[in-house]
């Protein structure tokens, strides 16, 4: 199957759509214990958002052979953290943000208190929606998700950029701390949709993993080229952010241009990790190409 | 076997050693990404504590028949929820404590944006450790935490209990908070340690579930009342809180005589609950009176 522009929108489409109904159906016929923490948890999970996460969870596992129904749990699971760890993010002893997603952030909508245990909640959902489908692969799926959203992964790598703020970390620093910031959530992703369809030991998972590894990076460099080219309205965010904070970027380390040539680097190693899969990997090659021709 | 006050001693002496030993291991061997975050995961988790939940875990599982060996990740899983709440529980937009356990607390001892993103990773490593033991239970192992720890649980009732401060809740209001904030991870450490052991349907894993939940009110309404006859050197934080921040407590809604008849009434409870195990119940029976006797 080839897999061209317009189709691959259409997809992208559909599996938005399609976790965002599985994530609705999280929060649907409850009736909750905590009603204000529960509107809370919803607004830091279903406003907006690209769902790029479990995207990634769609299109790898399907490219090994696994269904869409068994993808939901391990989609909606890896966006619940995502979702977490923004919420957190944005907290004022954080980055302080007012806007996410062109909305207001959960502490501005709601309160600190209620931010700190929304993020709390959406992290334990994360493990309870990904258990609660018992997939026979499950304490490696578990362990995929937490080692990367836990210290040795998303959580260390926010911990790393907090030390980095006002600092002059050289490019290789910079990378160590994507590479666990963004990156290590964007390699559970692929590697938990590739595990729901093939046991660990099968070579495409590595072949997936180090196609995640570049593309991770790749989305990094591309989101921080954004910040400096793009406007408030169409990202959804203010601007210009990192460097009001003087937030260290690649931009900054290695120029506009030099920036753009890395990450189409990246790209072109993240195709190449996708040779063993044959046509069953167009669309993550696909999806590679678009990831750094967004403008949002 | 039967045991009295003094076994009974000893052997929760043992088990906060052996719970301690494998946390040890779990921060042992390792390269942190980020040593700061590892070190306020530590001062989290390791000052101090009565290891209360851990304990449940093994005196349930040790009296439906686990081994040792299989109760210390579920043990150490349920103290990384403990730990991770109560770091967050304390931050200046929650309750804005200086101390815990006679230690300042980590957003004293470190900073608040390293404060809540230890929680986080405290949080993350609970799933993270019990996926790594690999149970054949694992689903409902993880099914059961998370409930727990969650929306519908001890992060649902943290909510309530912020909603509750400066209001008047009755004491069916403040048993709901409780069975929440508090009662429901105990109860998940008592049926964790019971599934570790048998199947769900075991009988005596709702007999346990009984237990706990009597034992998880009256723990409550005992640490209610040693908020108002306790000394702050004895408790390791300031007495008189509570009244302080005019949250609700069980000694101001039933008088303190009338709180310490409750407590003793829900002890009595889970004494009866304990009935079908018979005398390998009896460990847990002496906890239960231990946990209305104890003075911090």
């Amino acid at each position: 199957m080839t897999v061209n522009a317009d189709s691959l929108a259409v997809l992208l489409a559909a599996d938005r759509a399609r976790v965002d109904a599985f994530l609705a159906r999280v929060f649907e016929r409850r009736r909750p214990a905590a009603p204000r923490l529960e509107e809370a948890m919803r607004h830091g999970l279903l406003v907006g958002g690209k769902r790029l996460r479990p995207l990634l969870v769609y299109l790898a596992g399907r490219a090994l052979g696994a269904s869409d129904e068994t993808l939901d749990a391990p989609a909606a699971a890896v966006e619940l953290i995502h979702a977490y760890s923004l919420v957190h993010d944005d907290l004022p002893a954080m980055d302080d943000d007012d806007l996410r997603r062109g909305q207001p952030t959960v502490h501005r909508a709601f309160d600190e208190a209620t931010a700190i245990l929304a993020g709390d909640a959406l992290q334990t959902l994360a493990f309870e929606v990904l258990a609660c489908a018992a997939h026979p692969r499950l304490p490696a799926l578990i362990l995929t998700l937490a080692t990367a959203a836990g210290r040795d992964g998303m959580v260390g790598g926010q911990a790393l950029d907090l030390a980095a703020v006002g600092g002059h970390p050289d490019v290789e620093a910079l990378a160590t701390m994507h590479a666990h910031k963004t990156g290590a959530l964007i390699r559970a992703a692929v590697r938990m949709g590739a595990l729901t369809a093939v046991e660990e030991q099968d070579p495409r998972v590595a072949a997936l993993d180090d196609y995640a590894e570049a593309l991770g990076l790749a989305f990094q460099i591309h989101d921080d080229i954004l910040d400096v080219t793009g406007d408030t309205q169409t990202l959804g965010k203010a601007s210009g952010a990192d460097a009001a904070r003087e937030k260290p970027t690649y931009p900054a380390l290695l120029g506009l241009e030099g920036a753009r040539r890395r990450a189409g680097e990246l790209t072109e190693e993240a195709l190449v990790a996708l040779a063993p899969l044959g046509e069953a990997g167009d669309p993550l090659a696909q999806l590679a190409r678009y990831m750094i021709e967004r403008d949002h």
